[in-house]
């Protein structure tokens, strides 16, 4: 067959669009079950269910400030006189019934005692000792009801505070935890097969030979999978011949949620990632995307695990990985994912762009006013691994975007400091 | 001692900047010591040492493209002839030298072979098969030298490629995998103990009796700090007792490089860290910073182990945590963090501030013009674990701001969606 009749198994429109391919990889993926975690484990992790209060924030109407719980009718003008009848602290209420003329010593966080209906702060009164019985003068008016915070002024037992899907963070946690929960129910971290394909590769550590090149995909793939809350699992380098691919696929040392292959989605004749997929049956997809990098994918199934097939580049392949491999892990892991996309005013000139969304490796910096400027790469080769190394954003330009000059606004999605 | 004469143990100004007062805080942290690790296992924490690249990227020149290595001058015009004489591959060279009139078929990647100085592109020529001794006919005449990525294009051997206080991402671990590195010295992760202190506290999952609420900084802090690159240490509940500190720091199940504590700033007499760190010597600290929520702020030593003291209300600790503790950290681990200030437009009209700083619990988000657009929440109650737990960002208004109206631009913190 000659070679310039294009890719052999190509299923897909000659350039299918960014939106359009990750819709289709996140149509097949759907989280598989669940597990009840410590809520101490769960950060970065999606609920699979909705958490509702089951104890009200405060439990009992609370003083907001140190002072003395009094009733405003006792205080009607500065030079008021009440007798200090007890203390409130935080943990050691005062259990009395407040009468006519007394006044509780209380501080911030404590229980309102029957009977007060006011905080007078500490600094609007003075006082003959810090003993009960000594009295209390008021040197300012207080307003009636200041500085009482309500029973479930923050959270009602019952309320639902957290909804299924909610990725959790540590200020989430501790709002479940003074809601009286010690753990939830949480969709398993997806297991993610991390397959690395190409006779140029060498190990990390290994010396190169003549036209090798040092193997950085899997490892950086491994790191970008953790740091998005699933578990990598190594499944080795396919060397370039028929049955490497499924063979390295069925020796995974754990069952796999998908599989990430990088390299092999090139045309050329030393790919045989298409012709295992093939063999394996079932759906196979060898997409040309309209962006760049990272035009040539592979999304199908092998042996029924859902595959992604990155670039071998690894500028490439990383860019992908940002693109379609996190939202797809989010989708597994019971989440959504959707990159945020900020205006920032560009540095540099930019001709006009091609039929390809562009990623353009860049840096975004904030002025002391606070706001966005970005200024791409000079270089933006996809074989330059140190500049995407070195990049914390990429300008997105839609196909066909038109010249942008500097001071234009445009749209860059960083990157996540850890990814 | 009348109770209004202010905190027993005051030593700075009656409110210190919050921007000294992290001075402060910063000056006295420094990092350990270091330790080999390996690069895949290095992601979030920080380079003790710079890095040189061992290897030059790529190795040798390589193709761009797929296609045919040729020499310039064989094809000056379409329909000039070649001759196929073998096939670099990457990872599988081809060590002739080329002579006139040949033509190497080449894949990306693959080794440039000895004589070629330009790539034919694969769909700018026809070839009468994929065999040697293939005629190659040119299409489209190549511009010399094109496809070729030079030797050391990304990096030469030698080149520092990362310095010391590089804080590592996936990316910049690919990129040291690359140039020749398996590991890399790292300074060691901090050792923080947390220590929460309150008679109210009952410890997660626990039934809060009359009075008591559910201790959540401890976890949040534990949280917070893993997801900073530090180890937390549980020390447990200091009630409200002389000595009560003292005994937990003392039996901390590992050595510290900072303690961290929750409560016990504010001058009710029920508060006895301060008391214990008197008697556990050195300097001290009883600050009243100039920012709300977070008034209350200990610094000083215990056993001369650095000592941070956030206030005991959950929402002011977490912003004290993002605003020193997150900082303090990074310090101890080698790096420096400075959080993003950003420039958003108010959704709501804001009052004067005073005199201070404040961080007010805000959802950020952007337009679909990429615009950030910041609205405060209603209800800046810093008793309310809900709103905070709930906002993306803190606007950051200065002391005495004047009054702001929606549309106004305003300076945004965003807060970590892991913290």
């Amino acid at each position: 067959m000659p070679m310039n009749e294009g890719p052999k198994h190509q299923t897909a429109p000659p350039l299918l669009a960014v939106a359009d391919a990750l819709d289709r990889i996140l149509n097949g993926l759907v989280p598989s079950d669940t597990e009840i975690c410590k809520l101490q484990d769960v950060r970065g992790r999606a609920l699979a269910t909705d958490i509702a209060a089951r104890l009200s924030l405060p439990p009992a109407a609370v003083s907001a400030m140190d002072g003395y719980a009094v009733r405003a009718a006792d205080c009607p003008a500065p030079g008021a006189r009440l007798t200090r009848a007890g203390e409130s602290a935080a943990g050691r209420p005062w259990n009395g019934s407040m009468g006519k003329g007394e006044a509780i010593r209380i501080f911030t966080g404590a229980v309102i005692p029957d009977g007060a209906d006011t905080i007078l702060l500490q600094e609007d009164a003075s006082a003959t000792g810090e003993t009960d019985g000594a009295t209390i003068t008021v040197k300012e008016v207080p307003r009636k009801g200041q500085f009482i915070r309500p029973a479930g002024l923050d959270v009602s037992a019952g309320d639902m505070i957290l909804t299924a899907g909610t990725v959790m963070s540590a200020r989430l946690i501790a709002l479940a935890i003074s809601a009286g929960h010690t753990e939830a129910s949480i969709w398993r971290r997806p297991n993610v097969g991390i397959l690395s394909t190409g006779d140029e590769l060498v190990p990390p550590g290994g010396t190169p030979g003549p036209g090798q090149i040092i193997s950085s995909n899997a490892t950086y793939l491994a790191s970008f999978i953790a740091a998005c809350g699933a578990v990598p699992i190594d499944l080795g380098i396919a060397r370039d011949r028929p049955g490497a691919v499924l063979s390295c696929v069925r020796a995974a040392p754990a069952p796999l949620d998908l599989v990430v292959t990088t390299g092999g989605a090139s045309v050329g004749v030393h790919d045989h990632i298409v012709d295992d997929l093939s063999a394996s049956g079932t759906e196979l997809g060898f997409w040309k995307i309209a962006m760049r990098p990272g035009k040539p994918l592979i999304h199908g199934r092998i042996d029924d695990i859902p595959l992604l097939g990155l670039p071998g580049n690894p500028v490439s392949s990383a860019v992908c990985a940002n693109i379609f491999l996190r939202p797809a892990i989010a989708r597994l892991s019971g989440a959504d994912h959707h990159p945020q996309m900020i205006a920032a005013r560009l540095a540099i000139d930019l001709k006009a762009n091609d039929r390809r969304q562009d990623y353009l490796r860049a840096t975004l910096d904030y002025d002391s006013q606070g706001r966005a400027v970005v200024t791409p790469a000079r270089k933006q080769d996809s074989s330059m691994i140190s500049i995407y190394a070195g990049a914390n954003a990429l300008v997105v330009r839609p196909p066909f975007d038109e010249a942008r000059q500097a001071g234009d606004m445009v749209m860059v999605m960083p990157l996540d400091p850890l990814l």
